[in-house]
């Protein structure tokens, strides 16, 4: 495949240029257009690559992206998936070039999307590409694309219990995580779930003047912060009643093969420009992250938010919350929980709304399976090294309702990189990871 | 005065709307272009209704307007202070009509400004025109319009250091301010100050992906929440040490003189929407914006506040933080007492910056002076009913200072109402307070 990769580049970049291109934000209804363009886009490179079929379908939301190449109804099927959304740019004054146009310096390339996750879903149209030009496919390959992963995948779960016989596989392959280290590859054996919420907290009904009510009427901003300064306890535990009720606890000897995996605090408080980690009391920063639930305000608004000094005493505030769950928390009983307990702290003098934006369950995947084992064997003749099986702190909601729908077991190959800083401004992908991850998919194919 | 505006209504209408569609807004330095169109338009209103003089000067920030007539050099003068510049309009999905575009139903003026300043300085305008044009002005009059007032007037202090001979006044005549009801008229006989604040946490260096580090470094947003909770006590007292050490408390018997006021507190709710008010522990809620300092956040924002679910992590949290402070306490001292205390707070796991807005400090009138009398006999010969004295909640930090400097007393003929919603969404003017306005200011001339 390295060969394969070196007569062809500049071609995989032009193909993978053009999907980071369109601005497929999932969160934003003015990128509605965008979605069916990029889904479009999608459908083409598959054929190109040596599909048998690929077409976008529509869905109670944005379009599915489904493609198949079948070799032999009694060959081993691999299930592809990817999302072809992606989370909006803001804050813009961060970027240092266009979000939406790629640039490649220092040895990656920079655009949203470029790592999550279109940069990772590319690579596996690519090895598929080279597997069939080179006559060494042996196994059925589908692959489902959706462009709502960002928003929580409200509509894939109808979608997939609509076409059950189509998405039929043996295992699902997924590129859309981390690994520890360019040095340290690893292999996500687990991932959080997720509550997403944003509240409304409503004092007077229109904004006031702060000098002719300050001090007479409750101030929303302050009682939204008194809540939520309510929802950690002093050893940062989430303060939600029942929130840690289901949460399994690892086993001494589980803890101990989790802390193998090399990781060095000074670096990582280096990288984050922080002189302190804060998190649950009793737990590493490995495990905070990787096996314990946490709650984080992801935003906050209310009240004058410009340049200068206005005195306003304002109507509303508002913050969207999210909570990462670990297995056996499940978002539909996290949820109502959450919102029982923001709304018995609400003081009467203000009113309180709880919405649901999103929600999905964790999930954890054996490491004994032989299709973990034949990504085990790829990644480490690539990188030279045996990969660490490792626990993601963040959420694919839709991984585990494929889980119960298909009955498909995913498989986490993840070629991302903490320094890729995706969600955030200035998302990268390392050249060298976009092409170890092809060339260590192809080896996949050969030993699964 | 009563006939001279049925007379001249259609035009005095077309001179403030020309006030009025131009949006100076001081807080913004996209609208400097603004500040001067605003102040050029004064100056040709103030020579055409008779002023001798009137001028654009420079100042260190935004123009100040400066007019006079000198009738005789031994009479008593008036000078007469307002602000041509105006809130920002945000949020400006709230306002029902165009903000910069004054529609006149429901018997009120609905724009920015309609009532702050522009149309309370407007009536100032047309009463002295009305004293001029009739014969009947035996006082000298000057006018000073400054575009800085809300934010907080830092470049007047100065100007008025430099034209102290030029600004030589007996009294100073101001309508900024509110009157308790259109049923019960009342005179401010005391403002607070303000201490206006910016505030700025940060954690990680970089906004973060909310699942590969939510739970193992601190949330800037929390932390601010965590903060902003501890800035009042269960008695709703600002938990700033010092903050109340040189508040007077008002005897029993000012406090019984102030309780006479009417107010109805189920009214009060009714206008806010609110089931209950909070506020200082031990005070009445006039008492409360009246005589006592507060604490509020007037805006707040930080991480993702746009559309849908993003799952971010953010490096910052900002805050805007206004204190009402009542005479002695001086916003010089109140500043840096607040910065230590939020400094103090703040855990070492972030850095907290904290930076001032804007300053300036209370005050109090006599009401046994003649300008009061005058006053007060000239509202209720105009409203059929003696008016109260009040103490507004609001600052204008400007007219402490000039006190100080030029060693002139403010007179707050003020004729807003609380239904203008100044500062906020749909301000307006009540067509009967405009006119009410132009006569008590007429019959105060007469009285003086």
């Amino acid at each position: 495949m390295k060969q394969y990769i070196q007569q062809n580049k500049e071609r995989f970049f032009e193909e993978l240029f053009s999907l980071l291109r369109i601005p497929s934000i999932s969160a934003k209804a003015e990128n509605k257009p965008d979605m069916q363009r990029c889904a479009s886009r999608l459908a083409q490179l598959l054929l190109e690559a040596g599909a048998d079929e690929a077409a976008v379908y529509p869905s109670k939301g944005n379009p599915v992206v489904f493609g198949q190449k079948i070799i032999d109804p009694a060959a081993k099927t691999v299930l592809v998936y990817g999302h072809y959304d992606v989370q909006p740019p803001e804050p813009l004054d961060k970027w240092l070039t266009d979000p939406f146009e790629p640039v490649i310096h220092d040895d990656a390339i920079w655009c949203r999307g470029a790592n999550d996750d279109k940069g990772q879903l590319f690579m596996h149209i690519k090895a598929f590409e080279f597997m069939v030009r080179t006559g060494r496919l042996h196994h059925n390959v589908k692959f489902i694309f959706e462009g709502e992963e960002e928003i929580g995948s409200p509509s894939l779960p109808d979608w997939m219990r609509e076409h059950k016989d189509l998405l039929k596989a043996d295992i699902c392959l997924v590129s859309d995580t981390t690994m520890i280290s360019e040095k340290v590859p690893s292999i996500n054996c687990g991932m959080r779930g997720l509550s997403y919420l944003e509240v409304k907290v409503t004092g007077p009904n229109k904004d006031l003047h702060s000098g002719h009510y300050g001090g007479a009427v409750a101030n929303p901003i302050t009682v939204l912060c008194e809540m939520i300064a309510q929802l950690h306890d002093a050893d940062q535990r989430v303060a939600v009643p029942g929130f840690y009720d289901k949460v399994v606890e690892l086993s001494k000897e589980d803890r101990e093969l989790l802390a193998k995996a090399p990781f060095d605090l000074d670096e990582y408080k280096q990288f984050l420009g922080i002189d302190e980690v804060r998190g649950e009391k009793g737990y590493t920063t490995m495990e905070r992250t990787g096996i314990r639930p946490c709650l984080d305000v992801c935003g906050i608004w209310g009240g004058y938010t410009g340049e200068g000094a206005k005195t306003v005493l304002p109507s509303e505030a508002h913050a969207k919350i999210s909570m990462r769950l670990v297995p056996n928390q499940l978002s539909r009983e996290i949820t109502p929980l959450f919102r029982k307990y923001f709304e018995s702290i609400a003081p009467k003098d203000v009113h309180v709304e709880v919405k649901e934006c999103e929600g999905g369950d964790g999930f954890l995947i054996p490491i004994s399976s032989d299709a973990y084992k034949a990504a085990s064997r790829a990644i480490a003749e690539v990188y030279g090294i045996e990969p660490v099986p490792s626990r993601g702190g963040g959420s694919i909601a839709v991984l585990a309702e494929m889980q119960q729908i298909l009955g498909i077991d995913p498989l986490l190959m993840g070629f991302g990189l903490e320094r890729d800083t995706i969600h955030s401004p200035n998302e990268s992908y390392l050249l060298k990871q976009l092409f170890g991850g092809m060339e260590s998919i192809a080896l996949f194919y050969q030993y699964y």
